[in-house]
C-alpha cells in the first residue's frame, strides 16, 4: 500500500496525468460524456453504494474509443494519411474504424474469425476495412505486419500504447468528477490499457482511491502476473468474456504492477449473473466483460475479504455493450 | 393547426404548465433527471436527428414514477395515512409501490393474471401489496373499487388524473432543456397521460413545437378517436406492446383532442425491429411501448409523408424498460 500510495511520475510509465489531461483535450469534441448509473435495488444487493461508469454508452459501443480517437489524433498529417492498423478482438477495432472515419483516413482492421458477428459489423458500420486473420495472437499480430508493411499505415495497439492508455484515462477524470465519494474503482482487466489510464489518472488525483481489477478465472493472467511478480501468458484461456483473453504487455505490466491494488477473479456464471441484473435493472445492454465489475463486486471472495469491508462508494467501469442478443439469452438459459 | 399554436389554458384540461413547473419542484428530489441520448447510426437510418428521453432509466425502469410520485406527495398527511391503490398493467403499479415506500405509506395494486412477470416482481420488489384481478378492465376496476372501500386507501388512476399527467408533464421540462432544439415530440399513447402532459409542457414553452402519438395498429383507439372526435374504445386490443392497451379518459381526451397533432400507427414487427435497434445500437433495454417511438419515425407511413419532412430534430420518448429478457429474445425470433 505504501508504494501505491505516491502519485506515479511521468518518466517511469508510458502515460501520467498530464498526457491523460491532453488526451482529454484532445478527444472531447469527439466522445460522449458518459453517464454515472446508479440503482438502489443494486445497492441493496450489493450492501454498498455502486456507480456504474456507462461506457457502453461509448461511440462504438465500448470505451476503446477514448484510447482510438487520442491515438489517431495524436498523428500529424503526413503520418495520419497513410491510414492506422490494427489487430483486435472487436471493439478496438470499430472504435479505430470510428475516429479514422472522424479524422478521414483509412483503418485496415485485422479481425480473427471467431470474433463476435456483431463486433464484425461494427467495424463495418464505422468504414473499416476488414482483413480476417486465423484466430491465434500469432496470426493477428503477423497479419498486421504485412498490413503494415504493404501501406506504410501506422500500428495503433489495442492496449500497450501510451497514447491509448492516456485516452482510456480520461475514463477516471470524468467519474472522479461525477461521482466525487468514490473510495474504490473496478476495473475490467485484459491487456491492461484501460485499468492502466484508469490506476494512472485516479491515483494522481487521489493516491487513497483503491483501484481493482476483475478477471475471468479462465483467464487469471494478471492475477497470476502480480502474484508472480512479472508477465505470466497462459496457453489457452477459457471465458465467456471474449473481450478479457489478451496478455499484459511491457507497456501495461508496470502500470498494474505497482498502481492495482488486487485482482479480483470471477467464474463465468458470476459474469452472466451480473449481465442479467445490468440489462435487468439497470435497463443496459452489457456485454461479458462490461458486466466483471459488477460480478466481481457481487462475488463471495470479495464480500467476504476483510480487507474490502470498508469500500463503500465502488465506481464500476461498464465497459462495453458490444453483445449478440442471442448470445446473451443462450448464456441465461445454460 | 391554427388552433393547436395557442397555448392551452389552465381552466380548460386536468393540468396545466403552473401545475406542471409545481410538480417538477415536488417530485425532484426523488426521480432520476434521465439523459438524453443520441446515435449518429441511428440518425443515419431515420434520415433526421434524434433525441431519445430514456425513461426506462426512471426510477421503476419507466416515466410513471414521475405521475406517482407527483400523486403521492401531493397528499396531505392525513389522506396519505391511509395508502393508496391502483389498477395497472404494472408499470404504473411498480411506480406508485416505490413511491408510496418512499413516503412510508401502503400501496395496494391490483394486477391482472396476465401481466408479465418482471413487472409483478418489480411491484413486489418495491414494497407494494399485489391484489390479483382477471385481465379485463372490468375486473380490474370492481377490484380496485372493493380495496378502496375496504382501506379507506386514495385511488391514483395510471392516467386519469391531473396529478399523473401533470408528473409525466415535468419530462418535456427536462428534454427541451437538454435539447433545445426539438421541433418534433413522438410519445406513446395508451391512456393519454404521458402524452397530454408532454403536450402541455411542450406547446406551452413552444406553441410550434410538433407533438405526434405513436400507437399499436392493434390497438389504435387514440387514432380512431381523434378521427371521429369522440373518445372510442376497442372491443379487443392484439399487440405485442403490453402497456399501450388502454383507452382514452375524460380528462386526458380534450387534451389529446387538442393539442396532439396527429397519431402514427405502427405494425408489431416495426415495435421488435426498434427494440432491437435500441439494444444494439443504443445499448438500452427498451420494452415494446417504448420503442413505439423510434417505430413511428422509421415507418414508410411518417417517412413517406409529406407532412412530416420538415420534422428534422425529433424528440423520442423511450418510456420504459421493463422486459422480460426471455420474451425479447422470442419476439426477436419469431
Amino acid at each position: 500500500m505504501e508504494a501505491n500510495s505516491q502519485p506515479p511520475t511521468a518518466e517511469n510509465y508510458a502515460a501520467d496525468i498530464s498526457s491523460i489531461r491532453e488526451a482529454q483535450l484532445r478527444i472531447s469534441p469527439f466522445i460522449h460524456k458518459t453517464p454515472v448509473f446508479s440503482s438502489e435495488t443494486i445497492n441493496a444487493i450489493a450492501g454498498r453504494k455502486l456507480f456504474f461508469k456507462c461506457e457502453c454508452f461509448q461511440k462504438g459501443g465500448a470505451f476503446k474509443f477514448r484510447g482510438a480517437c487520442n491515438a489517431i489524433f495524436s498523428l500529424d498529417d503526413v503520418q495520419a494519411a497513410k491510414g492506422v492498423v490494427t489487430h483486435s478482438s472487436g471493439n478496438h477495432a470499430a472504435a479505430l474504424s470510428l475516429a479514422a472515419k472522424l479524422r478521414g483516413i483509412p483503418a485496415y482492421i485485422v479481425i480473427p474469425k471467431n470474433a463476435p458477428k456483431c463486433k464484425v459489423e461494427n467495424v463495418v458500420r464505422y468504414g473499416g476495412q476488414v482483413i480476417w486473420s486465423e484466430p491465434t495472437i500469432r496470426s493477428r499480430e503477423d497479419t498486421a505486419t504485412r498490413v503494415l508493411q504493404e501501406t506504410g499505415a501506422i500500428l495503433v495497439h489495442p492496449y500497450n500504447d501510451g497514447r491509448v492508455i492516456s485516452g482510456q484515462g480520461t475514463i477516471s477524470l470524468e467519474l472522479l468528477e461525477q461521482a466525487p465519494q468514490i473510495d474504490t474503482i473496478i476495473v475490467p482487466i485484459s491487456g491492461g490499457g484501460l485499468i492502466s489510464g484508469v490506476a494512472l489518472a485516479a491515483k494522481s488525483i487521489n493516491p487513497a482511491i483503491q483501484v481493482l481489477a476483475a478477471e475471468p478465472r479462465g483467464a487469471n493472467d494478471a492475477a497470476q502476473s502480480k502474484a508472480a511478480g512479472r508477465i505470466i501468458t497462459l496457453p489457452e484461456t477459457n471465458t465467456i468474456a471474449d473481450g478479457l483473453r489478451a496478455f499484459l504487455g511491457d507497456l501495461t505490466w508496470p502500470i498494474v504492477r505497482d498502481l492495482v491494488d488486487d485482482v479480483i477473479t470471477v467464474e463465468d456464471k458470476e459474469i452472466i449473473e451480473a449481465m442479467r441484473l445490468c440489462y435487468e435493472i439497470l435497463k443496459v445492454a452489457v456485454e461479458p466483460s462490461g458486466a466483471i465489475g459488477l460480478a466481481a463486486v457481487l462475488s463471495d471472495d470479495f464480500r467476504n475479504n476483510p480487507v474490502w469491508k470498508d469500500c463503500s462508494n465502488i465506481g464500476i467501469v461498464l465497459s462495453g455493450g458490444n453483445v449478440d442478443l442471442g448470445a446473451l439469452w443462450y448464456s441465461f438459459t445454460k
